[in-house]
Protein backbone atom coordinates (compact mmCIF):
# COMPACT_ATOMS: atom_id res chain seq x y z
CA UNK A 1 0.00 0.00 0.00
CA UNK A 2 1.57 3.62 -1.13
CA UNK A 3 1.90 6.19 1.20
CA UNK A 4 -1.61 7.96 1.86
CA UNK A 5 -1.51 11.38 3.65
CA UNK A 6 -3.66 11.25 6.76
CA UNK A 7 -5.08 14.34 8.83
CA UNK A 8 -5.45 14.05 12.29
CA UNK A 9 -8.03 16.33 14.46
CA UNK A 10 -6.89 16.91 16.59
CA UNK A 11 -3.03 16.10 17.82
CA UNK A 12 -4.22 16.21 21.43
CA UNK A 13 -2.38 13.89 24.25
CA UNK A 14 -4.24 11.04 22.84
CA UNK A 15 -4.52 12.18 19.06
CA UNK A 16 -0.53 12.80 18.74
CA UNK A 17 -0.02 9.00 20.24
CA UNK A 18 -2.40 7.74 17.14
CA UNK A 19 -0.90 10.20 14.99
CA UNK A 20 2.93 8.66 15.88
CA UNK A 21 1.38 5.18 15.01
CA UNK A 22 0.32 6.39 11.73
CA UNK A 23 3.69 7.66 10.68
CA UNK A 24 5.25 4.60 12.14
CA UNK A 25 2.86 2.54 9.86
CA UNK A 26 4.60 5.06 6.72
CA UNK A 27 1.91 7.44 6.28
CA UNK A 28 2.21 10.93 6.37
CA UNK A 29 0.14 12.82 8.90
CA UNK A 30 -1.18 16.17 8.84
CA UNK A 31 -3.00 18.37 11.14
CA UNK A 32 -4.46 22.17 11.27
CA UNK A 33 -2.57 24.41 13.50
CA UNK A 34 -5.42 27.51 13.11
CA UNK A 35 -7.08 27.88 16.63
CA UNK A 36 -5.27 25.24 18.84
CA UNK A 37 -3.55 26.10 21.85
CA UNK A 38 0.31 26.71 21.90
CA UNK A 39 0.65 23.01 24.02
CA UNK A 40 -0.46 21.31 20.74
CA UNK A 41 1.14 23.16 18.72
CA UNK A 42 4.22 22.05 20.02
CA UNK A 43 3.08 18.26 20.25
CA UNK A 44 1.96 18.22 17.05
CA UNK A 45 5.40 19.96 16.21
CA UNK A 46 7.67 17.53 18.29
CA UNK A 47 5.82 14.47 16.88
CA UNK A 48 6.60 15.36 13.13
CA UNK A 49 3.19 16.31 11.80
CA UNK A 50 2.62 18.42 9.08
CA UNK A 51 0.82 21.29 9.52
CA UNK A 52 -2.11 21.90 7.19
CA UNK A 53 -2.95 25.61 8.82
CA UNK A 54 -6.94 25.18 8.36
CA UNK A 55 -9.00 22.40 8.51
CA UNK A 56 -10.25 23.46 5.45
CA UNK A 57 -6.72 22.79 3.46
CA UNK A 58 -6.12 19.29 5.54
CA UNK A 59 -9.60 18.23 4.34
CA UNK A 60 -8.55 19.28 0.78
CA UNK A 61 -4.85 17.44 1.10
CA UNK A 62 -5.56 14.24 3.06
CA UNK A 63 -7.23 11.00 1.59
CA UNK A 64 -7.83 9.78 4.78
CA UNK A 65 -9.13 12.01 8.54
CA UNK A 66 -9.03 10.51 12.06
CA UNK A 67 -10.90 12.27 14.33
CA UNK A 68 -9.77 12.34 18.00
CA UNK A 69 -11.53 14.73 20.18
CA UNK A 70 -14.08 14.81 23.31
CA UNK A 71 -17.44 13.45 22.49
CA UNK A 72 -19.08 16.32 22.87
CA UNK A 73 -17.23 17.74 19.98
CA UNK A 74 -17.49 14.99 17.35
CA UNK A 75 -20.55 15.65 15.75
CA UNK A 76 -19.47 19.16 14.96
CA UNK A 77 -15.97 18.18 13.65
CA UNK A 78 -17.66 16.13 11.17
CA UNK A 79 -19.99 18.63 9.84
CA UNK A 80 -17.13 20.57 9.87
CA UNK A 81 -14.99 18.59 7.69
CA UNK A 82 -18.02 17.22 5.34
CA UNK A 83 -19.02 21.08 5.35
CA UNK A 84 -15.77 21.38 3.67
CA UNK A 85 -16.12 18.71 1.17
CA UNK A 86 -14.32 16.13 2.18
CA UNK A 87 -14.83 12.75 -0.31
CA UNK A 88 -12.42 10.93 1.53
CA UNK A 89 -12.41 7.92 4.67
CA UNK A 90 -13.30 9.24 7.98
CA UNK A 91 -12.56 7.52 10.54
CA UNK A 92 -14.15 8.39 14.18
CA UNK A 93 -11.85 7.00 17.06
CA UNK A 94 -13.99 8.99 19.80
CA UNK A 95 -15.68 7.94 22.83
CA UNK A 96 -19.38 8.40 20.98
CA UNK A 97 -22.53 5.93 21.34
CA UNK A 98 -23.57 3.75 18.68
CA UNK A 99 -26.38 6.22 17.48
CA UNK A 100 -24.29 8.66 17.27
CA UNK A 101 -21.85 7.21 15.17
CA UNK A 102 -24.65 5.95 12.88
CA UNK A 103 -25.40 10.11 12.79
CA UNK A 104 -21.58 10.89 11.79
CA UNK A 105 -21.48 7.47 9.47
CA UNK A 106 -24.91 9.21 7.65
CA UNK A 107 -23.65 12.74 7.36
CA UNK A 108 -20.00 11.53 6.08
CA UNK A 109 -21.76 8.59 3.22
CA UNK A 110 -24.44 11.09 2.10
CA UNK A 111 -21.75 13.98 1.63
CA UNK A 112 -19.91 10.87 -0.76
CA UNK A 113 -17.02 9.70 1.55
CA UNK A 114 -16.55 6.77 3.57
CA UNK A 115 -16.72 5.89 7.27
CA UNK A 116 -14.92 3.78 10.04
CA UNK A 117 -16.51 3.35 13.77
CA UNK A 118 -13.66 2.99 15.98
CA UNK A 119 -12.29 3.64 19.49
CA UNK A 120 -9.61 3.69 21.64
CA UNK A 121 -9.23 1.97 24.38
CA UNK A 122 -6.43 2.79 27.14
CA UNK A 123 -4.07 5.70 28.19
CA UNK A 124 -1.59 7.56 25.34
CA UNK A 125 0.73 4.55 25.36
CA UNK A 126 4.35 4.99 23.98
CA UNK A 127 4.67 1.18 24.05
CA UNK A 128 3.10 -1.79 22.51
CA UNK A 129 0.63 -4.11 24.15
CA UNK A 130 -1.04 -0.88 26.47
CA UNK A 131 -3.70 0.69 24.14
CA UNK A 132 -6.15 -0.38 21.71
CA UNK A 133 -7.60 1.17 18.81
CA UNK A 134 -10.97 -0.65 17.73
CA UNK A 135 -12.45 -0.43 14.44
CA UNK A 136 -15.90 -1.89 13.05
CA UNK A 137 -17.47 -1.48 9.80
CA UNK A 138 -17.13 -2.19 6.17
CA UNK A 139 -13.78 -0.51 5.59
CA UNK A 140 -12.55 -1.67 8.08
CA UNK A 141 -10.27 -4.11 6.68
CA UNK A 142 -8.24 -2.05 4.36
CA UNK A 143 -7.44 0.52 7.42
CA UNK A 144 -5.46 -1.64 9.03
CA UNK A 145 -2.76 -1.00 7.15
CA UNK A 146 -2.66 2.71 8.50
CA UNK A 147 -2.13 1.56 11.79
CA UNK A 148 -0.13 -1.56 12.02
CA UNK A 149 3.46 0.16 13.44
CA UNK A 150 2.05 0.70 17.22
CA UNK A 151 2.65 1.66 19.75
CA UNK A 152 -1.43 1.46 19.61
CA UNK A 153 -2.52 -2.13 18.86
CA UNK A 154 -5.04 -2.12 16.08
CA UNK A 155 -8.13 -4.96 16.44
CA UNK A 156 -11.51 -4.98 13.75
CA UNK A 157 -13.99 -6.14 15.47
CA UNK A 158 -15.96 -6.78 12.42
CA UNK A 159 -18.14 -5.45 9.55
CA UNK A 160 -20.69 -3.91 11.57
CA UNK A 161 -20.46 -0.10 11.85
CA UNK A 162 -21.16 0.94 15.02
CA UNK A 163 -19.60 -2.39 17.53
CA UNK A 164 -15.86 -0.54 18.27
CA UNK A 165 -18.34 2.08 19.75
CA UNK A 166 -20.75 0.05 21.66
CA UNK A 167 -17.41 -1.97 23.05
CA UNK A 168 -15.89 1.23 24.45
CA UNK A 169 -19.40 2.73 25.90
CA UNK A 170 -19.26 -0.67 27.72
CA UNK A 171 -15.85 -1.14 28.70
CA UNK A 172 -15.59 3.06 29.72
CA UNK A 173 -19.11 2.78 31.95
CA UNK A 174 -16.90 -0.12 33.79
CA UNK A 175 -13.78 1.18 34.52
CA UNK A 176 -14.87 5.22 34.48
CA UNK A 177 -18.10 4.33 36.44
CA UNK A 178 -16.05 2.74 39.24
CA UNK A 179 -13.63 5.54 39.85
CA UNK A 180 -17.03 8.17 40.32
CA UNK A 181 -18.47 5.26 42.32
CA UNK A 182 -15.48 5.45 44.31
CA UNK A 183 -15.56 9.06 44.82
CA UNK A 184 -19.37 9.64 46.12
CA UNK A 185 -18.40 6.56 48.64
CA UNK A 186 -14.84 8.26 49.74
CA UNK A 187 -16.52 11.73 49.77
CA UNK A 188 -19.64 10.07 51.87
CA UNK A 189 -17.28 8.39 54.10
CA UNK A 190 -15.43 11.60 54.95
CA UNK A 191 -18.92 13.19 54.97
CA UNK A 192 -19.52 10.86 58.13
CA UNK A 193 -16.19 10.84 59.59
CA UNK A 194 -15.48 6.72 58.84
CA UNK A 195 -13.02 7.04 56.36
CA UNK A 196 -10.51 5.86 58.82
CA UNK A 197 -12.75 2.92 59.25
CA UNK A 198 -13.61 2.57 56.10
CA UNK A 199 -9.71 2.09 55.43
CA UNK A 200 -8.97 -0.49 57.96
CA UNK A 201 -11.97 -2.25 56.77
CA UNK A 202 -10.56 -1.92 53.11
CA UNK A 203 -7.28 -3.29 54.31
CA UNK A 204 -8.76 -6.63 55.57
CA UNK A 205 -10.58 -7.07 52.51
CA UNK A 206 -10.00 -4.90 49.85
CA UNK A 207 -9.72 -2.71 47.70
CA UNK A 208 -6.47 -0.87 48.93
CA UNK A 209 -7.92 2.54 49.95
CA UNK A 210 -4.29 4.20 48.55
CA UNK A 211 -4.87 3.05 45.03
CA UNK A 212 -8.58 4.06 45.20
CA UNK A 213 -7.40 7.11 46.59
CA UNK A 214 -4.81 7.36 44.19
CA UNK A 215 -7.21 6.94 41.20
CA UNK A 216 -9.74 9.49 42.30
CA UNK A 217 -6.99 12.25 42.43
CA UNK A 218 -5.48 10.86 38.64
CA UNK A 219 -9.79 11.18 37.28
CA UNK A 220 -10.18 14.55 38.70
CA UNK A 221 -8.50 16.51 36.39
CA UNK A 222 -10.06 14.64 33.58
CA UNK A 223 -13.33 14.91 34.84
CA UNK A 224 -14.35 17.31 32.37
CA UNK A 225 -13.69 14.87 29.43
CA UNK A 226 -15.11 12.16 31.51
CA UNK A 227 -18.47 13.49 31.59
CA UNK A 228 -19.14 14.30 28.62
CA UNK A 229 -18.52 10.50 27.85
CA UNK A 230 -20.86 9.24 30.54
CA UNK A 231 -23.78 11.21 28.78
CA UNK A 232 -23.24 9.42 25.44
CA UNK A 233 -22.83 6.07 27.80
CA UNK A 234 -26.37 7.05 29.32
CA UNK A 235 -27.43 6.92 26.01
CA UNK A 236 -26.23 3.85 24.82
CA UNK A 237 -27.54 2.07 28.09
CA UNK A 238 -31.26 3.46 27.48
CA UNK A 239 -30.60 2.46 23.45
CA UNK A 240 -29.87 -1.05 24.66
CA UNK A 241 -32.82 -0.97 27.38
CA UNK A 242 -30.81 -0.84 30.06
CA UNK A 243 -30.94 1.42 33.54
CA UNK A 244 -29.13 4.28 32.72
CA UNK A 245 -28.96 5.15 36.34
CA UNK A 246 -24.65 4.20 36.67
CA UNK A 247 -23.32 6.59 33.78
CA UNK A 248 -26.44 9.16 34.76
CA UNK A 249 -24.58 9.22 38.52
CA UNK A 250 -21.13 9.14 36.96
CA UNK A 251 -22.02 12.14 35.12
CA UNK A 252 -23.33 13.86 38.10
CA UNK A 253 -19.68 13.25 40.04
CA UNK A 254 -17.82 14.21 37.11
CA UNK A 255 -19.86 17.20 36.36
CA UNK A 256 -19.10 18.29 39.65
CA UNK A 257 -15.45 18.02 39.40
CA UNK A 258 -15.09 19.69 36.26
CA UNK A 259 -13.41 22.85 37.41
CA UNK A 260 -10.44 20.20 38.09
CA UNK A 261 -9.50 20.62 34.58
CA UNK A 262 -6.23 21.79 33.94
CA UNK A 263 -5.24 21.77 37.03
CA UNK A 264 -2.37 19.09 39.06
CA UNK A 265 -3.43 16.60 41.33
CA UNK A 266 -6.06 18.26 43.96
CA UNK A 267 -6.12 16.93 47.04
CA UNK A 268 -8.70 14.66 48.33
CA UNK A 269 -10.27 17.35 50.60
CA UNK A 270 -10.49 19.30 47.54
CA UNK A 271 -12.43 16.38 45.69
CA UNK A 272 -14.71 16.50 48.47
CA UNK A 273 -15.29 19.59 48.87
CA UNK A 274 -16.74 19.89 45.28
CA UNK A 275 -18.63 16.76 45.49
CA UNK A 276 -20.91 17.91 48.26
CA UNK A 277 -21.54 21.59 46.18
CA UNK B 1 -18.80 -11.34 83.29
CA UNK B 2 -21.84 -13.95 83.89
CA UNK B 3 -23.43 -15.94 81.68
CA UNK B 4 -25.81 -13.52 79.89
CA UNK B 5 -29.44 -14.58 78.00
CA UNK B 6 -29.47 -12.97 74.95
CA UNK B 7 -32.35 -12.73 72.03
CA UNK B 8 -31.65 -13.23 68.32
CA UNK B 9 -33.82 -11.59 66.19
CA UNK B 10 -33.67 -13.42 63.76
CA UNK B 11 -31.20 -16.83 62.87
CA UNK B 12 -31.28 -16.32 59.19
CA UNK B 13 -28.39 -17.56 57.76
CA UNK B 14 -25.99 -14.09 59.04
CA UNK B 15 -28.23 -14.48 61.97
CA UNK B 16 -27.20 -18.11 63.49
CA UNK B 17 -23.15 -16.82 62.64
CA UNK B 18 -24.16 -13.85 65.35
CA UNK B 19 -25.69 -16.69 67.40
CA UNK B 20 -22.74 -18.92 67.20
CA UNK B 21 -20.47 -16.17 68.30
CA UNK B 22 -22.62 -15.24 71.07
CA UNK B 23 -22.47 -18.93 72.64
CA UNK B 24 -18.84 -19.18 71.84
CA UNK B 25 -18.45 -16.41 74.17
CA UNK B 26 -20.20 -18.13 76.96
CA UNK B 27 -24.41 -16.88 76.46
CA UNK B 28 -27.34 -18.46 76.51
CA UNK B 29 -29.15 -17.49 73.02
CA UNK B 30 -32.66 -17.21 72.73
CA UNK B 31 -34.83 -16.98 69.81
CA UNK B 32 -38.65 -17.00 68.87
CA UNK B 33 -40.05 -19.67 66.45
CA UNK B 34 -43.39 -18.38 66.34
CA UNK B 35 -44.13 -17.09 62.51
CA UNK B 36 -40.66 -18.35 61.20
CA UNK B 37 -39.86 -20.67 58.54
CA UNK B 38 -38.87 -24.25 58.46
CA UNK B 39 -35.43 -23.62 56.87
CA UNK B 40 -35.25 -20.85 60.49
CA UNK B 41 -36.50 -23.87 62.67
CA UNK B 42 -34.03 -26.00 61.97
CA UNK B 43 -30.84 -23.35 61.75
CA UNK B 44 -31.57 -22.61 65.31
CA UNK B 45 -32.12 -25.62 66.28
CA UNK B 46 -28.93 -27.20 64.77
CA UNK B 47 -27.23 -24.49 66.13
CA UNK B 48 -28.42 -24.97 69.97
CA UNK B 49 -30.48 -22.06 70.60
CA UNK B 50 -33.59 -21.93 73.19
CA UNK B 51 -36.51 -21.81 71.53
CA UNK B 52 -38.23 -18.94 73.62
CA UNK B 53 -41.63 -19.33 71.54
CA UNK B 54 -42.71 -15.91 71.20
CA UNK B 55 -41.08 -12.43 70.99
CA UNK B 56 -43.40 -10.90 73.52
CA UNK B 57 -41.57 -14.05 75.96
CA UNK B 58 -38.10 -13.38 74.30
CA UNK B 59 -37.97 -9.67 75.48
CA UNK B 60 -39.28 -11.27 78.62
CA UNK B 61 -36.37 -13.78 79.69
CA UNK B 62 -33.43 -11.59 77.89
CA UNK B 63 -31.37 -8.96 79.04
CA UNK B 64 -30.16 -8.32 75.47
CA UNK B 65 -31.72 -8.18 71.89
CA UNK B 66 -29.44 -8.61 68.68
CA UNK B 67 -31.29 -7.27 65.74
CA UNK B 68 -30.18 -9.23 62.78
CA UNK B 69 -32.71 -8.57 59.99
CA UNK B 70 -33.40 -7.36 56.14
CA UNK B 71 -32.83 -3.32 56.29
CA UNK B 72 -36.76 -2.65 55.72
CA UNK B 73 -37.59 -4.46 58.88
CA UNK B 74 -35.49 -2.92 61.37
CA UNK B 75 -37.21 -0.60 62.63
CA UNK B 76 -40.55 -2.18 62.89
CA UNK B 77 -38.87 -4.76 64.68
CA UNK B 78 -38.02 -2.23 67.15
CA UNK B 79 -40.85 -1.20 67.87
CA UNK B 80 -42.36 -4.56 68.00
CA UNK B 81 -39.82 -4.97 70.76
CA UNK B 82 -39.93 -2.15 72.99
CA UNK B 83 -43.80 -2.35 72.91
CA UNK B 84 -43.26 -5.96 74.10
CA UNK B 85 -42.03 -3.82 77.72
CA UNK B 86 -38.31 -4.63 76.51
CA UNK B 87 -35.84 -2.95 78.48
CA UNK B 88 -32.78 -4.29 78.41
CA UNK B 89 -29.81 -3.80 75.77
CA UNK B 90 -30.68 -3.56 72.18
CA UNK B 91 -27.63 -3.87 69.68
CA UNK B 92 -28.92 -3.51 65.90
CA UNK B 93 -27.15 -5.22 63.19
CA UNK B 94 -28.84 -4.20 60.28
CA UNK B 95 -27.88 -2.36 57.33
CA UNK B 96 -29.36 0.38 58.14
CA UNK B 97 -28.37 4.36 57.76
CA UNK B 98 -27.21 6.11 60.49
CA UNK B 99 -30.56 8.22 60.60
CA UNK B 100 -32.74 5.37 60.75
CA UNK B 101 -30.17 4.18 63.44
CA UNK B 102 -30.93 7.41 65.19
CA UNK B 103 -34.54 6.70 65.19
CA UNK B 104 -34.26 3.55 66.54
CA UNK B 105 -32.24 4.74 69.42
CA UNK B 106 -34.22 7.50 70.56
CA UNK B 107 -37.38 4.53 70.37
CA UNK B 108 -35.44 2.04 72.49
CA UNK B 109 -33.96 4.76 74.92
CA UNK B 110 -37.91 6.66 75.37
CA UNK B 111 -38.98 3.33 76.34
CA UNK B 112 -36.48 2.71 79.27
CA UNK B 113 -34.13 0.78 77.17
CA UNK B 114 -30.11 1.03 76.06
CA UNK B 115 -29.29 1.46 72.52
CA UNK B 116 -25.98 -0.06 70.54
CA UNK B 117 -25.42 0.83 66.94
CA UNK B 118 -23.81 -1.99 65.15
CA UNK B 119 -23.18 -3.50 61.93
CA UNK B 120 -21.76 -6.63 60.02
CA UNK B 121 -19.09 -6.61 57.37
CA UNK B 122 -18.67 -9.73 55.71
CA UNK B 123 -20.28 -12.88 54.61
CA UNK B 124 -21.70 -15.17 57.19
CA UNK B 125 -18.11 -17.04 57.88
CA UNK B 126 -17.49 -20.41 59.76
CA UNK B 127 -13.96 -19.32 60.71
CA UNK B 128 -12.02 -16.64 62.07
CA UNK B 129 -10.63 -13.35 60.26
CA UNK B 130 -13.16 -12.84 57.64
CA UNK B 131 -15.93 -11.60 59.00
CA UNK B 132 -16.78 -8.29 61.28
CA UNK B 133 -19.26 -6.90 63.88
CA UNK B 134 -18.89 -2.94 64.62
CA UNK B 135 -20.06 -1.16 67.10
CA UNK B 136 -20.35 2.30 68.12
CA UNK B 137 -21.96 4.15 70.72
CA UNK B 138 -21.75 4.48 75.06
CA UNK B 139 -22.76 0.79 75.22
CA UNK B 140 -19.94 -0.23 73.19
CA UNK B 141 -17.53 -1.52 75.53
CA UNK B 142 -19.61 -3.69 77.91
CA UNK B 143 -20.88 -5.10 74.73
CA UNK B 144 -17.64 -6.47 73.89
CA UNK B 145 -17.31 -9.57 76.21
CA UNK B 146 -20.72 -11.15 74.06
CA UNK B 147 -18.82 -11.28 71.02
CA UNK B 148 -15.16 -12.28 72.10
CA UNK B 149 -15.88 -15.70 70.83
CA UNK B 150 -15.73 -15.95 67.31
CA UNK B 151 -16.11 -16.77 64.32
CA UNK B 152 -17.01 -13.23 63.61
CA UNK B 153 -14.37 -10.69 64.46
CA UNK B 154 -15.76 -7.78 67.08
CA UNK B 155 -14.31 -4.47 66.50
CA UNK B 156 -15.87 -0.90 68.53
CA UNK B 157 -15.50 2.05 66.38
CA UNK B 158 -16.04 4.45 68.87
CA UNK B 159 -18.41 5.94 71.29
CA UNK B 160 -20.41 7.98 68.44
CA UNK B 161 -24.03 6.12 67.99
CA UNK B 162 -24.21 6.05 63.60
CA UNK B 163 -20.89 5.48 62.81
CA UNK B 164 -21.11 1.46 62.45
CA UNK B 165 -23.84 2.35 60.61
CA UNK B 166 -22.37 4.89 58.71
CA UNK B 167 -19.38 2.59 58.01
CA UNK B 168 -21.67 -0.58 56.47
CA UNK B 169 -23.17 1.96 54.55
CA UNK B 170 -20.17 3.60 52.73
CA UNK B 171 -18.36 -0.02 52.55
CA UNK B 172 -22.12 -1.66 50.94
CA UNK B 173 -22.31 1.49 48.63
CA UNK B 174 -18.51 0.51 46.86
CA UNK B 175 -19.14 -3.38 46.95
CA UNK B 176 -22.65 -3.88 46.45
CA UNK B 177 -22.66 -0.77 44.06
CA UNK B 178 -19.76 -1.74 41.99
CA UNK B 179 -21.91 -5.05 41.65
CA UNK B 180 -24.75 -3.37 40.60
CA UNK B 181 -22.75 -1.73 37.91
CA UNK B 182 -21.59 -4.61 36.78
CA UNK B 183 -24.52 -5.93 35.96
CA UNK B 184 -25.73 -3.04 33.90
CA UNK B 185 -22.35 -2.69 32.34
CA UNK B 186 -22.53 -6.69 31.28
CA UNK B 187 -26.13 -6.56 30.15
CA UNK B 188 -25.72 -3.33 27.87
CA UNK B 189 -22.59 -5.38 26.42
CA UNK B 190 -24.94 -7.89 25.89
CA UNK B 191 -27.30 -6.14 24.58
CA UNK B 192 -25.20 -4.50 21.90
CA UNK B 193 -23.45 -7.67 20.95
CA UNK B 194 -20.10 -6.63 21.96
CA UNK B 195 -20.12 -9.42 24.95
CA UNK B 196 -17.26 -11.43 23.59
CA UNK B 197 -15.17 -8.08 22.69
CA UNK B 198 -15.57 -6.72 26.04
CA UNK B 199 -14.20 -10.09 27.28
CA UNK B 200 -11.30 -10.23 25.23
CA UNK B 201 -10.24 -6.50 26.44
CA UNK B 202 -10.62 -7.24 29.93
CA UNK B 203 -8.68 -10.37 29.29
CA UNK B 204 -6.29 -7.98 27.77
CA UNK B 205 -6.78 -4.98 31.21
CA UNK B 206 -8.88 -6.45 33.88
CA UNK B 207 -10.88 -7.07 35.43
CA UNK B 208 -11.88 -10.83 35.06
CA UNK B 209 -15.02 -11.63 33.06
CA UNK B 210 -15.31 -15.23 34.62
CA UNK B 211 -15.22 -13.50 37.81
CA UNK B 212 -17.49 -10.56 37.20
CA UNK B 213 -19.55 -12.76 35.51
CA UNK B 214 -19.59 -15.49 38.51
CA UNK B 215 -20.36 -12.40 41.53
CA UNK B 216 -23.37 -11.78 39.28
CA UNK B 217 -24.94 -14.73 39.22
CA UNK B 218 -24.12 -15.07 43.12
CA UNK B 219 -25.66 -11.61 43.77
CA UNK B 220 -28.88 -12.37 41.91
CA UNK B 221 -30.74 -14.20 44.35
CA UNK B 222 -29.72 -11.92 46.87
CA UNK B 223 -30.81 -9.23 45.40
CA UNK B 224 -34.00 -8.60 46.99
CA UNK B 225 -32.03 -7.87 50.46
CA UNK B 226 -29.62 -5.37 48.63
CA UNK B 227 -32.56 -3.38 47.00
CA UNK B 228 -33.62 -2.40 50.65
CA UNK B 229 -29.53 -1.82 51.45
CA UNK B 230 -29.28 0.38 49.03
CA UNK B 231 -32.34 2.58 49.92
CA UNK B 232 -30.66 3.03 53.33
CA UNK B 233 -27.17 3.83 51.26
CA UNK B 234 -28.83 6.74 48.98
CA UNK B 235 -30.51 8.07 52.43
CA UNK B 236 -27.02 8.16 54.16
CA UNK B 237 -25.30 10.16 51.34
CA UNK B 238 -28.39 12.17 51.16
CA UNK B 239 -27.75 13.13 54.40
CA UNK B 240 -24.06 13.16 54.13
CA UNK B 241 -24.67 15.81 51.29
CA UNK B 242 -22.93 13.39 48.27
CA UNK B 243 -24.48 12.44 45.27
CA UNK B 244 -26.88 9.61 45.81
CA UNK B 245 -26.97 8.76 41.99
CA UNK B 246 -24.88 5.83 42.40
CA UNK B 247 -26.72 3.80 45.06
CA UNK B 248 -30.06 4.61 43.26
CA UNK B 249 -28.80 3.63 40.34
CA UNK B 250 -28.20 -0.25 42.46
CA UNK B 251 -31.84 -0.27 43.84
CA UNK B 252 -32.93 0.01 40.42
CA UNK B 253 -30.76 -3.20 39.03
CA UNK B 254 -31.64 -5.38 42.28
CA UNK B 255 -35.43 -4.16 42.24
CA UNK B 256 -35.18 -5.86 38.63
CA UNK B 257 -33.15 -9.14 39.78
CA UNK B 258 -35.76 -9.15 43.19
CA UNK B 259 -37.32 -12.35 41.14
CA UNK B 260 -34.66 -14.75 41.53
CA UNK B 261 -35.11 -14.74 45.27
CA UNK B 262 -34.42 -18.01 46.83
CA UNK B 263 -34.09 -19.35 43.05
CA UNK B 264 -30.53 -20.91 42.54
CA UNK B 265 -27.79 -19.98 40.94
CA UNK B 266 -29.47 -18.29 37.51
CA UNK B 267 -27.89 -18.26 34.16
CA UNK B 268 -26.40 -14.79 33.15
CA UNK B 269 -28.86 -14.55 29.77
CA UNK B 270 -31.76 -14.84 32.57
CA UNK B 271 -30.46 -11.68 34.52
CA UNK B 272 -29.96 -9.86 31.43
CA UNK B 273 -33.85 -10.75 30.11
CA UNK B 274 -34.93 -9.11 33.80
CA UNK B 275 -32.74 -6.33 33.30
CA UNK B 276 -33.93 -5.10 30.69
CA UNK B 277 -37.97 -5.80 31.52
Amino acid sequence: MSKQRVGILHPGQMGVVVAETLRNSGQEVCWASEGRSRETCQRASAAGLTDAGSVAWLCEICAVIVSVCPPEFAEGLAREVTGHGFRGLYIDLNAISPDRAGRIRGLVTSRGGSFLDGAIIGMPARARGQTWIYVAGENASPAAAYFCGGPLEFEVLGEESGQASALKMCFAAHSKGIAALQAAVLGAAQSLGVEKALERQWTRSGPSFERVAESLRQAAPKAWRFAGEMREIADTFESAGIPKGFPAAAWEVYEKLRPFKGAGLPELAAIFEKLKE
